[in-house]
């Protein structure tokens, strides 16, 4: 280990780094030889860094998970005091770390969402949501939206509505795709808001009449959808989706892996709505990610059916101690003024600050959010809408938004661009100044987005 | 934090763990009311303890992840050192540890198979290694045995060959299951090792032959069948195998969850053969479980496959900085000696004390393994061979195994029961004299066994 300026600390040389990742180290969706990772080396607070001691001004939160940030004293601390008090006991015994985390999370639950099944991640977590609602009502299909994203295990991916789960099919049976609110965009060519939340939810009780309520067994929606746009529901939405499921004994599931957890402001988003869902899974911000761990917190409903029959899903690490202990832990930072400073500058920061970048920038199409999560849509003519970049572009049609990406990295800022938007994403604990910052270099490369501009 | 006897370190009081636990903890595989979680306080070596200070010698290394034991110094310096250097930084980036760990991987691993791809665990690791050969073949089906375990998400559970799949079928399509060699209780009424090899070939030649080879992109094996009874496989089996995979272009995938990383004397299994795979999955053994940690191995071949093409697959905690320093530090732990004494204490404790328990005991039809990895199954009668408990006994008809844990258990052993057998499955590390303390305690358990025995 060396220690380079500013007190950052490295392991090995970056050329060791490089050529281990590049001979060794195979990357989620990507093709190995056209991708050139960007050694890290290091992080604090709302910045990383790589080896040449470049920072960046994290926009992404790296994937929507550092909820608290690089490498939070308190996380730290009870990593490694959990890692001297035990790592590992395997989910048939009580531990009393899981058992504090279980309860930190169900305490902060809506109505009486009481008990956690802790799972490594947010793809296994809607896994064993669905084989809970599968079993607790005895039908089979499950409803999800298209333009979502649910994880990339085989139910995970077979209930998700974007391009990831193309070369994955055929996958489970029974997953059925309807289309979701996304004013913008309207599926149901709505005017408003209120018109687009109505007309949605018409879709969807017209969608279960012909799938047959009888033969579905949950509706599975993120919250507020995440990586597909931050698609904020309108009014009444969410409230509508519950009355159908009570209405045909359909369990609700809200997936709240990227939009809970601070992420909205709330512990978690659907209580920005007051709506109670029968299941939540989550991940990410939960202990933002310094360990894995997700999960399924279970309403008292559904727990029943599981008492005196066998709940047939499990994994060695469910309940991981040393993932608990980074839970507790964050749970109880966050629980210290994050989410009102959350509420605070998405309100009067990040708001304001996009109105002013859209009201300049004939590019940007929509801005759309809350707490710290939002999106930018870029277009190429506000008046028809039409996307900066086409649907699941890649390679040349992909270019605005990769010179668009080039010119916030250039300045310091690492983006989270998805198709033709960026979202605005950073670590919960970003502070005015930096958001400023951040929102400045937008600022300045939106004027690449711009250069693609063809409207009037 | 209190302390008490024997530098036994604790957290909160018991009552509240058992309270926390009951209240808010969903248990895997298990009916919630029926269940009583033992608090488990700490544990050091091949020892756990509970809150009343009563220890446990632990012959199941929790879920035979614990291949290090409890707490080794230096895998919980390797992850407090990592905590504070940097916990967690997504797949996309390359990162000194997750860089180090895959080398250190596939240094290890047979043949041309240099690659690694991280997950959180064996079940996300299976649904990987699907892909990937589904992908590279363009082929959709897969064949994998009947008495095996593969994970519990979609595609891992659907590829699982015992009743922990029943509950979430219909799950993917395309999955076949076929016979493995298990010359205790022969599917192909073979009377010899040599003569089940051989006709477990035979059956599996005609199962590709009548599925049509065309259609098949993999054959997933256990290695050596961890759960489902240390089914080791006879020389020449697995060798065949890949002559069959060789000749009909399917992909080979060894499932090394439970038996790779030392548990069978070797890094992985399959060298105790000398086969080369195509796919490798692992997890557990691979950081003993500190931190949730899984992957797959590719080779060459398959690696290509994906240079110009998208991979399509993810998660966020792909290579998780702190899960693979666990594994750097679990490498060089286990390749300063682990491994010859895991062979030894195989050879020269465990098979011989076996033998001397079967040739006591009426009610041991077979014992079996290889390493630190064995079987004792146990019958009511060697003529018949019948189980001491039915096939997936619940209830009153588990009596038997139920009664022999418990005296192992009141004893100060740890078993690993699964129907009618107990497994021999401690850490790696464990002493010749805990091996023979614990080998000591079941021999007086099967004592309850015997009481079973209605053969002659």
């Amino acid at each position: 280990m060396t220690t380079i300026d500013q007190g950052i600390t490295t392991g090995s040389g970056v050329d060791t780094v490089v050529a281990d990742d590049r001979a060794h180290v195979f990357h989620s969706w990507s093709a190995q030889d056209k991708i050139s990772p960007l050694p890290v080396a290091g992080g604090e607070g709302s910045r990383f860094w790589d080896y040449e001691g470049k920072t960046y001004l994290d926009f992404s939160s790296q994937l929507v998970n550092l909820n608290l940030g690089y490498q939070h004293p308190a996380l730290v601390a009870a990593i490694q005091e959990q890692a001297a008090r035990l790592c590992m006991v395997q989910p048939a015994f009580a531990n009393d770390v899981r058992g504090e985390a279980a309860r930190l999370i169900a305490e902060r639950a809506p109505g009486e969402l009481n008990h956690v099944f802790f799972t490594n991640g947010g793809a296994e977590a809607n896994e064993n949501a669905i084989r809970m609602a599968r079993l607790h009502t005895g039908r089979h299909k499950v409803l999800s939206t298209y333009r979502s994203y649910h994880g990339a295990t085989a139910g995970a991916i077979a209930l998700t509505g974007d391009p990831r789960r193309w070369p994955s099919e055929p996958s489970i049976p029974g997953s059925v795709h309807f289309w979701g609110p996304y004013a913008y965009r309207s599926a149901f060519h709505a005017t408003s808001e209120a018109e687009e939340g109505a007309r949605a939810l018409q879709h969807l009780a017209d969608t279960i009449m012909v799938e047959g309520p009888s033969t579905i067994a949950a509706i599975i929606l993120e919250t507020v959808v995440g990586t597909n746009g931050i698609l904020v529901p309108p009014p009444g939405y969410l409230a509508g989706v519950r009355e159908l499921c009570d209405r045909h004994g359909i369990v609700l599931i809200a997936d709240e892996v990227m939009a809970g957890f601070g992420r909205c402001g709330e512990w978690f988003a659907i209580d920005h709505w007051g709506v109670v869902p029968d299941l939540i899974t989550f991940a990410k911000g939960v202990n933002s990610g310094y360990v894995p761990l997700g999960g399924v917190v279970i309403s008292e409903s559904i727990f029943d059916t599981f008492r005196e029959r066998a709940y047939p899903g499990g994994l060695t690490y469910s309940g991981h101690p040393l993932a608990c202990a980074a839970a507790v832990a964050s749970i109880k930072v966050m629980s210290d003024g994050v989410l009102d400073h959350v509420k605070e500058m998405g309100r009067d920061v990040i708001a304001p600050r996009l109105a002013e970048l859209a009201a300049r920038h004939p590019s940007v199409g929509e801005v759309r959010g809350l707490g710290m999560f939002w999106a930018v849509e870029l277009v190429r003519d506000r008046a028809t809408r039409e996307p900066l970049v086409p649907f699941n572009a890649a390679g040349p049609d992909a270019e605005p938004m990769a010179r668009f990406t080039a010119a916030c990295k250039e300045r310091g800022l690492w983006p989270f661009v998805h198709f033709n938007r960026t979202h605005v994403a950073p670590p919960c604990t970003t502070t005015r100044e930096e958001l400023l910052e951040g929102l400045d270099i937008l600022d300045q490369a939106l004027d690449v987005a711009d250069e693609y501009y063809t409207g009037s």
